[in-house]
């Protein structure tokens, strides 16, 4: 199983001042990969508090560290910067992530966002990184993606504004994810049960989950009409699309027969696609 | 400062499924209350990987910690298992808390929501706490609110359906944030400035910032029509109303005087209310 952490910064997101989109979007995209989120964090912008989050992560050996946030040019962005220091690496002005900023700042003046392209120290500051690390195009803002290997690791650095870091990981970072999970796949059946009490479900699902531990069993009561069903989603992520399927297959089969013991008809099974 | 940490729990949350929005709130109730959300993590509905946490949180003095989610009638949901766990206390069943859970299935039986309110083992375990807790009453689910104190930390466990959730916060839960956070405030002006550059603003802001470092700013930009300005916030959790009152009222002093000094205009300030 290809593990991923998510470090979150941003004072305003623990002030109850934004809602954060960007770790639900992020676990729904790795999760589509076939890797698994273990953990999502959020923290302040504080240095410290970010270097112990991130060597935390590696303690554990996660596959891939995902920071957000963090990024920008004010001095209260430290994201970066706490990535060198958690790996004892210095800053240093990388030229092609100086080259994508300065072309996004000529392109914001040509769109009149700021009225002078030019680079000043702050906006400079958003080409230092670790050394070893690569930039990651930025086709949406001024900060650049960070990608930082280590033996065990990949450190990811995306920016907290939802447009860029969808731009990033959906460009730059394609070839990074598709190497990290390779051939591995996420399959996910959803079935509708005609049963409308948790308590009664919950002991035939968790036979189930007993006798099928790479598959993930989840119930979720939904009203239709004046009626209660649960749907019942069983997921997989396997290292290919065979292993996955027969998996899957085989708990679906596993849980009709145990639902029918009870007495509980399955309405519909059918694959969902994310 | 009153440090309190979350810890919210639920697969589906890190497959991406379900979007956290409890947190936000959480975090936006207890910035009002004048306490300090340090750190907020998701994790699985994993019994090692929420001891874990739970431990982290205590070890770090936080004054409140906060569980939301895995407290609903199936073996997948062990947040109470883990904070007895985490403090060594055996689970036992709390005559005040089966109350709770016995009240509200026979409310759901009325609703039609369940067929039959009789309490099985399931529904049971809802009403198993860490020797020593106090149910708090859950108005509109069936699982009832966990306090469990320490010499130095109170853990609140709170379930994840955003209803319940609230109706715990804003009911049994009340006089312990009260005790909790005393006469601590939370301040937050906002100042509209006419500036359109943040690599501008930033060291304006930073100065201020080293000047007033109880007071928390933060810029961000905002779009009125064509122009795009920038929305300052101040804002600082004091022990109370007048210390919290003069730490806000220099920093704007300062915040005016030094973007003047540059030849940035504020356009207004206010005070938030939340």
């Amino acid at each position: 199983m290809t593990t991923v952490e998510i470090i979150v910064t941003g004072n305003e997101l623990l002030l109850g001042d934004v809602l954060d989109t960007n770790t639900n979007w992020v676990c729904r995209r790795i999760t589509a990969f076939g890797g698994r989120v273990e953990r999502a964090v959020i923290v302040h912008d504080d240095l410290a508090a970010i270097v112990c989050e991130i060597r935390a992560c590696l303690e554990r050996f996660a596959r891939l560290v995902i920071t957000i946030g963090g990024m920008g040019p004010t001095q209260d962005d430290v994201t970066v910067a706490a990535v060198a220091a958690a790996l004892h690496r210095p800053l240093a002005l990388h030229p092609e992530a100086l080259a994508i900023v300065r072309r996004q700042y000529e392109q914001f003046a040509r769109d009149g966002a700021v009225d002078d392209p030019t680079i000043t120290p702050a906006r400079e500051k958003m080409a230092h990184l670790p050394v070893g690390a690569t930039p990651l195009d930025n086709p949406v803002g001024a900060a650049p993606g960070v990608l930082l290997e280590t033996d065990t690791s990949a450190i990811v650095c995306l920016p907290g504004v939802p447009a860029e870091l969808k731009g990033i990981f959906e460009g730059a970072l394609q070839p990074v994810l598709q190497r990290i999970f390779g051939a591995s796949v996420f399959l996910e059946q959803l079935a509708l049960v005609n049963c409308k009490d948790e308590s009664v479900l919950a002991p035939v699902l968790q036979a189930v989950a007993e006798q099928h531990p790479d598959v993930y069993l989840k119930s979720r009561a939904q009203r239709f009409g004046p009626d209660v069903k649960f749907r019942v989603t069983l997921s997989t992520a396997g290292p290919s699309r065979s292993i996955a399927d027969q998996r899957i297959a085989a708990a679906v089969q596993e849980l009709q027969r145990a639902l029918g013991a009870v007495g509980i008809s399955v309405e519909s099974i059918e694959e969902q696609i994310r």
